[in-house]
């Protein structure tokens, strides 16, 4: 086990598992307890599972997705990206906090324009609707 | 004239700019050909006055606008804020390229979540079209 967050040995796990996309492995570095800001809401969804689920989801709908500029202050990261939805271009970062395990204990993802934002809301939401009833049935 | 960019001096003139906001001296940080991602568009806002006029009223309309985690890498500098419009929440991250003479030569905003970036488009678009006809006038 890490004794402080190491964010190479985490960007390492992270980049393949983004590029795969790895569904797999991805709830791997995520903490138990994660929480994730999401783009379209101001409250933050909880806990790995749901945050992995909705993660594959907005991974697997952002075409050529594609990480930029990569910002590490200690456990503190922030990853530029850019993709598209259909015919709409947009710009996104990932803000990271990781725990001592390497795992993501906070990530807040922002993106612009405001078109793309609604357009993936519109493909995710439902989706997402449909993995939260299947695990409460 | 600076060598090469210095983001800490950058910091020191930038700083209380905002959180004056000391408006006369924003369009000195910026330079002349300055390009701002604004978050309703996708296409770039280009420069020094209508991106100072455009930042100046972005900057009074957020209100607690407050700066949080800042990450610098050379000339690229990604910082956090919070705030609030009326009853709406948000967070956004500035990400600045600066030129050799601590300017910005490329600003990207983005925000969180969707119903903030709406409500701030509302209030500062109608001040944006006034600024740009007085201009063409």
């Amino acid at each position: 086990m890490a004794a402080h967050p190491d964010p190479k040995t985490f960007l390492d796990a992270w980049h393949p598992i983004v590029a795969g996309p790895d569904l797999v492995a991805l709830p791997g570095v995520l903490s138990p307890r994660v929480s994730m800001g999401a783009p379209p809401y101001w409250q933050k969804i909880e806990g790995r599972y749901v945050v992995a689920h909705l993660l594959g989801v907005i991974v697997t709908t952002i075409e050529d997705f594609r990480y930029h500029r990569e910002w590490i202050d200690g456990a503190e990261l922030a990853l530029e990206f850019t993709g598209h939805v259909g015919s709409l271009d947009l710009q996104g970062i990932d803000l990271i906090t990781l725990n001592a395990d390497n795992q993501i204990a906070n990530l807040d993802v922002l993106i612009r324009p405001m078109n793309a934002v609604a357009k993936l809301q519109e493909i995710v939401a439902p989706r997402m609707m449909e993995f939260l009833k299947q695990r409460a049935g």
